[in-house]
């Protein structure tokens, strides 16, 4: 195998080895716990203060309204747990769509199961939710809406700064909580305009380190901790803080806002992946549409296996994914496929492409003709 | 300032060079998502297993049985949570001592303002808990009894083998959990003799990287995760795994334990210490007991301030804490220091010293010659 081409950036990135260099720096320069009175847990203190003001820069928000997890799970279960413990007097109506993460989509479940009143909101067949609708359910019993910016598994970009404006309008203490785990970064965002109150982001998915992410919590917001203990950043978020990893986390964000023209590239290379599998190809459709964020190009193919096509694929040095990796071992059909009413017999046959700064036109024009080939291959034998 | 001697490896340790490189070679080659079907993601999946396996093979127990968590207070919260929401159903008494970590106490005080029955359980003036009063505790009702191995503040290392013994003798289904987070691979421990069903560990304590825990769940043992979500770890800790980052701890904690030997050394320092501190101060008072961790030495100074031998001692270049640092920039005395019913001239006095493998003679001696200096020093302005 001569090439190895990762286009599966939406599962996890690899880092950026500026980044990894910070972030083997910062282990070894800044090894002291924030909370040590003495001159290591200072410059740790320090350090830790320099990192939520970068990640707060990229979002124009304030460095006190920003804490750090141990990735998009944490903060999307800290943001909807936190909320529901925190203002569950205020009512029993929470809002989501039936396409978000399942560490959003299974928290929901969780308190449909308790006896709230969890409304799906319905998608359409591009994965855009039903703003008429969002704005018939909010209503003065409703505590939560969380959705997500861009989605994860056909890159629908959601129209949050309406969504916004419609929550609050029907109820101005409802809070906003966004999933911007695969949307941070890759597509414009006004977390102030769109009336934000939590937005999660995951460093892993712009080359930063794992096990690392990050919750803006709007100033004023009553969150509830998930864990108790030494009361670590407000009390918010107890444990002995992952210094390197945060501060690493920061500066992976500053620097893909720094890049940020990338996007454009990314989206016309996906753009291109659109238009040659449509002229190339039979019995296709392209999942993502046209308001998408740049990097997630889905597209099924009728009548194929998606998990065979990707053994196709890698064997010619390609790694993607079948629909979304968190959730590819388990299964049956994702989701979001039945959500946006895929037919049929093109539910198992989907793939995604994830770009990353670091694919090139060369590598995209590869992964074209070997999709091209592989479908080809594949059709023989269906 | 020509010395920097690191005497906070309770609080927190630097990485060994060694792991150091490991974690960095993992990195870049392991940056696959383990949910990912392609060759990447399998590789990744792969090294998880191996890491699981390590930790296991340090505790005796099966790798099946470790989960991977962001660090000790994460394993502590889910351990707590997971058995009450779980097991609430059997009963409604929790057991605990009065010396535990925040991370445990203050999920115990929690479940005590929900109403459950929370036992704090009394401790002497060296923090060993009361066997007798844990017998009369344990009851039909009891479903989970938390106790620490090793004090975090100072070094008390618990009867672990009879708790274990006494707890399931009176109820057999009770869940036992011990916080190792200090002790593990710094004193001995035999999870299966001491009937443990939970056990946490916290990889920075021991050299490995940062915002990373392991959490050993006996088999058969029903946890209800924290963490909702893409179902990762058999769904008790939903989240992209941080495969690095658990690789390096599980390659940490290896080393660990091959360099067993080392821990008779650290013993014979902090028992150096505590000789020579007796010889040449007045008015102190050992707080670490003889049955303790072999690398924490805590001393109380009468009528000092704690803070202000350590910044005494900082412009020597030695650096340790008061107390203990998770709560050191909380106000007020320790709640151990209290629970030990240290006398009040001596409760604002203490500082900690806690060793590492790295630490030599040389330095200890140059350490104990500073205490001794800077005592002399304050006590002119008491």
């Amino acid at each position: 195998m001569t090439k190895e081409i990762y286009v599966d950036n939406s599962a996890t990135t690899f880092m950026d080895d500026e980044i990894l260099n910070i972030y083997l720096d910062t282990i070894k320069k800044y090894y002291g716990n924030p909370s040590s009175l003495h001159q290591l847990g200072v410059e740790s203190e320090r350090l830790l203060k320099e990192g939520r003001k970068i990640i707060a820069q990229t979002l124009g928000v304030s460095e006190r309204e920003i804490y750090f997890t141990s990735g998009g799970t944490e903060s999307n279960n800290l943001a909807i747990h936190g909320t529901v413990r925190a203002y569950g007097h205020r009512g029993k109506k929470l809002i989501t769509s039936s396409i978000e993460h399942p560490s959003v989509l299974e928290v929901f479940k969780d308190y449909q199961r308790q006896g709230y009143n969890v409304v799906y909101l319905d998608v359409d067949e591009f994965g855009f939710i039903d703003l008429e609708q969002l704005e018939k359910e909010v209503d003065d019993d409703t505590i939560l809406v969380s959705i997500m910016l861009v989605n994860n598994e056909i890159g629908t970009l959601q129209d949050i700064v309406n969504i916004g404006r419609i929550i609050k309008e029907k109820n101005r203490r409802c809070i906003f909580h966004v999933d911007a785990v695969q949307g941070y970064g890759k597509v414009e965002l006004n977390v102030v305009k769109a009336n934000i109150d939590l937005l999660s982001i995951s460093s892993h998915k712009f080359h930063g380190p794992k096990g690392v992410g990050g919750l803006y919590i709007k100033d004023k917001t009553n969150l509830a901790p998930i864990f108790q203990g030494g009361g670590q950043q407000q009390g918010i978020r107890s444990g002995t803080e992952n210094v390197p990893g945060y501060y690493a986390m920061a500066k992976a964000a500053e620097k893909m806002f720094k890049l940020w023209d990338v996007n454009k590239t990314m989206g016309n290379l996906t753009n291109m992946i659109k238009e040659e599998i449509l002229k190339n190809v039979k019995d296709v459709m392209i999942l993502t549409p046209e308001v998408a964020a740049p990097h997630i190009m889905t597209i099924a193919f009728r009548g194929l296996k998606g998990e065979v096509l990707l053994h196709s694929l890698e064997s010619k040095g390609i790694f993607l994914s079948t629909g979304s990796a968190c959730s590819s071992k388990q299964k049956g059909i994702s989701h979001v496929l039945k959500a946006i009413n895929l037919p049929k017999e093109y539910q198992e046959g989907a793939i995604r492409i994830s770009l990353s700064r670091f694919n090139n036109e060369e590598e995209i024009k590869y992964l074209i003709q070997s999709i091209i080939t592989s479908v080809e291959e594949l059709k023989l034998f269906i």
